[in-house]
């Protein structure tokens, strides 16, 4: 439970009376209450208005709305306010502005517009949450902290080259060291002192590799300090009160894996593209919950109805903003919060839905479909609280690979590690498997089946750490481009896939990028399972040989026609399987499926195509959720002594769930 | 009539003799006569030639060819040549060069180069027009002066900011009515000191709308200056001379509309692209006609055969340069000029079509369709000056409003304010109905329709302006998206379209962007005049309550099936139509002449498809152009009592116009 | 010969030991031997270690490793290493990094990231090219020196702009005369003081062509400054051995034609691209034998196996390796070298193929395929060496004019000169029919057929030039837009094609560029050798006067249907051709074909569709390479007397070539 003031899920939005007179305030109040809001997330982008100068506070108009939730059994969610420092502060200490990619110097404006490595940005921000926190610390509204908003801008400046050295230091040890680490002989690239190195930018070293994924891990880290130094300044004062900062899933900028240690609880924004399956949203939870092993999360921020900045901003429809609350919740989350609670009359965010829209009132459709969300969440009051998915497949996702990947120059402008791995779940996703997304180095113990979509970089331990799940009987599935570099992105010399080459039985010779729209075939060489016929594979086929592993599939064209496409190696109890190539949806879906079914591995109900299925446990008790997003009704056969919470109705048999609709079922096996 | 030296249409082009040696002159005086050529705008590019250094002023050369001009009966359109400045200028005084978006101060070079702020640049333009004026007041040849060329170049300096912060401070008044203007609680933005504002910029402030709208008027204010500092010093010395610059119909770093009133006579170049109809050309030559109340502007450069700028330049077809230049005289042109009198040997432009060809002499196509329209135009004399266009019909146009849109981040990027001008008006030219281009705040008494596409942004005033010309009888026709901010994009709080709603008698509770490819079926309830059956709509799709007016179309699709489409309210002795997506063409053509068929708003002559048809009046006579831009011959009816000016000969019943061929037909009622 | 220790082809590749620890150098000797390897070029990018610091060598891990390939029978091709500069060096002179095109100095990193006219830089890489020379210039493996690596950078700087000026007071003498010659009098750019003339930018001036035409030709001297200032460093030093700097084919920064004269020997990087037929590659051979009048030419750079710098890098299929370096071979190389030995382990070419792949061991597909053309390459000895090609037929290609083709603002932005080139010669490569890529100044006398696709520049000279080729009885075809400019991009006033005008006998009155999509129809007025029928042209189209020419074809539609499209001059003894319109390749081929066999122009053996025939010719004995692209065996016929001088074996009758087969045949006549 995020804080026990609160016990119920925590329903409620980004709040910012400061853009309205305090005549609005009092509605505000009526409104929330009306909405069966519980928490508002404020003051998130108040700084100039906190600290009108470098000597001055004002936390009055702070004081008379938090006095005013208070009154209205409204509990805050107390942000700092940190990510969009004042323009005085801006002129006053030059340091605080960035400088880009470009090598340009920034100049004040926008949001997260700040110097990581920036002292005065560091103190002032800090000694904000400080004051925030001595002001605020006994306030009875006071549920958790919100530090600062979406972090993640990267800066090049001469702070930043000083701290990177000095990073780079205590890495790597010793000059020869680094030189060793990157390479450096390569194009005569070779430092002599410390002093030679700078940031990598557009303008100057921008290719090389190692250095670029150092940068990365420096600027992860020193944004990371700008948040420790709010946390600390915070949980010196309030250490029971749980602090976040709100993530955005898949955010290449942050390696969220390594914030999340310090993180009480994490958060996150979640704005589905409207093109995109729901699988897609469905993995941004998964990969939300795996940042803490699997510790309920927040959704922090959704949309109510459409935002503004996608290129096109459908609203969603009747029912759907409610299908998605719960599917949150379906998949961790223990809050339902949105951005925001009222449109801002101007401004970048003018056109982002919210639940009160500029017409001011309450007799809209959006209002009302809040307000019975509200009303319905707040009839299950802590049921669900602090309940965990129990999932027996693990999908191994790393920011830092996907960051070298992306560096890579070659093998093939197709490559897609988000989007591999996207699809690799959705195949699972599709048949309601639950699964996890964690880290290569996580625990593994539990899972019969861990996935490894283009494990391209293997960090030290982590090879070890995969051979021991597999010797101990684990499934494990590795796609082509694995195992090829270690975390300074220096290849394997000893034959791909390097590390992982012993336990996957096999010696990947070469592989072949395929030209835009080209495919080969792939053929089983007999029926396994799920699996039969032949399929297509893209992007990049390995030309592999046979180390101890089996063949299952092999390539049907090119001069590689017969040569190993799907391998399995049987590996002390468990088996290690290997994918040479990007094959099509159909294969991944049989392939997938026919492990499971080795492991027993089913969903908690059979459902029609467009129903998602997923199940949280407390106590021994399953609470299963079924998600109609097919858009039509769909019938379902349940058995036995099942009963919807929601509605509080009975349920088994042959029964109609509405499109759009919701069951929370209560009565299935854990 | 523009100068009365010169009673006929004006005919001639920009001539460059200072970049041939002086025997061409000669040749050229040979070839103007033969051309028929009556005027010649120059010298537009020559302050380097003026001016060759501080402190010294060139004008013997200058002398020479207006003498020759003289001579030879050619009048001259004086250019004051400040369009670019001499290299000697940018280096003495830094402050003349700009800084651009990106926030790097450029270097000399290319043309409309320069800071509008600059004080330097001010003294020394206002300073060369003014010795012009002195030394040429009492040429024989003068007749109109041009300054500079082509203006539109944004700065972002910082003389630029301090000019901003001025002209915010007379805007706004205080800092505390700036911070409410542009909501500035948003994302910290408040400001303390005005030295904290600075110019928007790519690496600075770049989404903020209030503020990038003020930033366009202030650089649009900003160039006006050097514009009116040049005007001044040459209106102080020759009162009585017109005086222009080149505008270019929809360029968006300047509102022509704020300009107007500060040119004697509107002048434009109109450069058709071969990919986009005729009518596209049309609403060009509307708009700027719209820009002096209908007063007969200057045709000031079009080419006579080819652009160079374009990504293909095809070369205009024979008939068509003679076609263009009657269409523009049928839309108010009291003038045919062209860029170029003889095609530059080197330089950016050397491939641009000019009157004499690189090789010099008058026995190309060009050159003899240019004499052949010479002698036409020569044989009108003043028949058409000063004879106006009289529309029934207006169509609102408004730049700020186009830069709100564009600014605007959603809800959706196909959104296209100019494109649904066009089209709104390209379904009333195809029927041949006089169409004005005006302001918003512009006199309707005299219309019986207005139409209002995407009014999204209601300057103060504009609304109760409307709602007196419906109360009075007009009818008015407003699409989705309008009615939605006031002019510092701040969104009404009033419930959209704000200010339009009770003239609308609709609330628009939401609008549903559509996906690209996406469409939604429109539905009429009931046949209404030419409107029948089933229509589809794209981009937008408006949710919206009828609250007095009357749903003649319905949406066929999505949640909102069944919902208004198309609404009619009445209002006083008129009535407010909203078009609630963006409809298909049919649709606005049919919806279009059915309210022209309620008020008998008919073209002045039927003509077949690609035959364009309109009017222009003087004393109480009409002169009615028939435009064949059907690239085949067609067959008219005209009925008894018509002569062709051009031809001199009298035509009645079923006559056939060559293609590409035009009659100036006396004798139809005005 | 190259170098007469080493009498036979070369075959190796880049060798970059210093990126192996020592350990790994015996096991390299041991691979070389096993590969046939003869030569290593080194070291390519060691600056930073032969030079640790400003005063310091360090030569002795070099001599090693220079001793080691003395012991194991490989050659050195020396490299200066100067093409990336150490960290100290870009550090210690600021001078040493270039700017931008965007006006930003750039930092260090990368490689070529120098600028050509820093002081520092040319003073440090002579000095490293002279001592690498004093140090080796007795060793045993010397047999060439290889200067930096695939220079090319242009740089903006202030001392590029100083040399600039110095430059053009050479080129042009004085300021009127550079005013002249640029038309500067165009937009005001007239100058009055040297100083005033910056470099264009993308912040300045960026469309003058004359000026961008002439800061082309400024760096391509500043570059080629750097290049001699090693060269002849190392001349005075090794008088005898050859020395050549890496080419790119068509790379567009440098004019290689003006840098042919300063190498002993021409070397060049061949990177096939996938997508691109076989014709492409076979250009770019030509394009760099062309440069010393037909002399061999190094093969400097292939990977074995694929690149990583392309969107995609396919494999190699098995075969193709070897095909392509015959082909190589085929048109003029004495050497098959590649890209590199050791596949780097990390940085930017980790991706790219070499023979000794990351697994570091012979057994795999690409190491055994280049131990086996090592060995067959061997066989051959010196029997090709110093043989030549004889073509009759040569293509005019010209730097200056492609550079003045992209600057050109129009007509049509679908111009593409080396599209063009290499679609003319695709037509004949077709036919086998060998070609000479030439200069418009070479010696033209042995050519049956010139042709001149797109020779919009004619610089001084070139005109007469080509009148008396084909006054002696020469054919000549010209293409469209050509004679339009003189060398400063000046248009010509005789009348387009300017000075080709007489010997073409046609005037141009005006070209007409086509919108994307679309054509016109070529008819022809009567068969002609292989032409009959009709055709369609594309991008643009000439409306022309015949003025002696005859039309063979004419337009099929649009106002000029009837003109001429394909003219013939009867001219002195020969004949000149123009092709009024981009024709597509079908009447390329038969009209190209038509012109061999008037002339009996025939290639040295009849195969089928796919198999590429060409021959070196050495003492009047015929070599006749037989290289087979079409990926399935082809059967041919074969006269007696041949014999596969790689086989040994004798062919004559049918005989099979397998898929990616060559023969090189004896027996065939010279």
């Amino acid at each position: 439970m995020i804080h026990d003031k609160l016990p119920q899920i925590w329903y409620g939005a980004d709040y910012n009376p400061d853009q309205w007179p305090e005549e609005t305030w009092a509605e505000d109040m009526r409104l929330m209450r009306l909405a069966h809001v519980n928490v508002a997330t404020l003051p998130v982008f108040s700084w100039a208005l906190l600290q009108p100068a470098e000597d001055r506070y004002e936390f009055a108009w702070l004081d008379r709305i938090l006095g005013l939730l208070a009154d209205n059994g409204v509990y805050a969610c107390l942000a700092t306010s940190t990510a969009a420092q004042p323009a005085w502060l801006s002129l006053r200490f030059p340091d605080v502005l960035p400088t880009g990619w470009d090598g340009l110097k920034r100049r004040h404006g926008g949001r997260v517009n700040f110097c990581p490595s920036s002292p005065n940005y560091r103190r002032y921000s800090s000694a904000l949450a400080e004051e925030l926190a001595l002001r605020y610390q006994d306030h009875p509204t006071l549920v958790a902290w919100h530090i600062a908003n979406e972090y993640g801008n990267h800066c090049y400046c001469e702070l930043c080259a000083e701290g990177f050295r000095q990073w780079l230091k205590e890495r790597h040890g010793s000059l020869d060291a680094l030189n060793e680490a990157w390479n450096n002989n390569f194009w005569s690239h070779r430092f002599y002192a410390w002093q030679e190195i700078e940031p990598p930018m557009a303008i100057g070293e921008r290719g090389n590799s190692p250095m670029l994924l150092d940068y990365d891990r420096f600027q992860n880290q020193a944004i990371l300090e700008c948040y420790l130094g709010e946390y600390r300044a915070i949980k010196a004062i309030t250490p029971e009160v749980a602090i976040t900062t709100n993530f955005m899933s898949q955010f290449k900028p942050l390696n969220y894996a390594a914030w999340a240690p310090y993180l009480d609880v994490v958060s996150f924004d979640s704005y589905p593209r409207p093109d995109l399956p729901m699988s897609d949203v469905a993995f941004n939870h998964e990969q939300m919950r795996g940042l803490k092993d699997g510790q309920p999360f927040m959704l922090m921020e959704q949309t109510p109805s459409q935002t503004n900045w996608m290129p096109r901003n459908p609203l969603k429809r009747p029912g759907v903003m409610r299908l998605q609350s719960y599917q949150a919740v379906a998949h961790g989350a223990d809050t339902v919060m949105f951005f925001q609670w009222r449109r801002a009359r101007g401004g970048p965010e003018k056109m982002h839905g919210a639940i009160v829209d500029h017409v001011g009132h309450e007799h809209t459709r959006v209002f009302q479909e809040v307000q019975e969300l509200g009303a319905e969440l707040e009839s299950l009051g802590d049921t669900l609280l602090d309940s965990r998915q129990e999932a027996r497949v693990a999908l191994l996702f790393d920011w830092e690979n996907w960051w070298a990947i992306d560096y890579s120059s070659g093998p093939s402008a197709d490559l897609n590690y988000i989007g591999l791995c996207k699809r690799y779940y959705h195949a699972l996703w599709q048949a309601n498997i639950a699964v996890d997304v964690v880290r290569p180095e996580a625990h593994l113990e539990g899972y019969d089946l861990v996935l490894a979509p283009m494990l391209y970089m293997v960090r030290p331990g982590v090879a070890d750490h995969l051979k021991t799940y597999v010797r101990q009987g684990g499934s494990l599935l590795v796609s082509f481009l694995s195992g090829l570099v270690d975390e300074n992105d220096m290849a394997t010399l000893e034959g791909y896939p390097g590390e992982l080459r012993e336990l996957l039985g096999i010696w990947v010779e070469e592989f072949d990028p395929l030209l835009k729209e080209e495919t080969r075939g792939v053929v089983m060489r007999e029926p396994w399972g799920r699996l039969q016929g032949d399929y297509r594979a893209g992007v990049l086929c390995d030309l592999l040989h046979l180390e101890g592993a089996v063949a299952r599939a092999t390539f049907g064209e090119s001069f590689y026609a017969g040569r190993p496409a799907l391998t399995v190696n049987e590996y002390g109890q468990g088996k290690a399987l290997y994918v040479a190539a990007d094959v099509e949806d159909a294969m991944l879906r049989d392939l997938l499926l026919t492990l499971c079914d080795e492991r027993d591995i089913a969903p908690a109900l059979e459902v029609p195509d467009g129903v998602e299925v997923t199940q949280r446990i407390k106590e021994g008790r399953g609470y299963t959720f079924v998600l109609n997003h097919s858009g039509e009704e769909q019938t379902l056969r349940l058995p036995k002594g099942c009963r919807d919470l929601l509605s509080g109705q009975a349920l088994e048999g042959e029964v109609r769930l509405a499109a759009h609709d919701v069951w929370i079922l209560e009565g299935l096996p854990a």
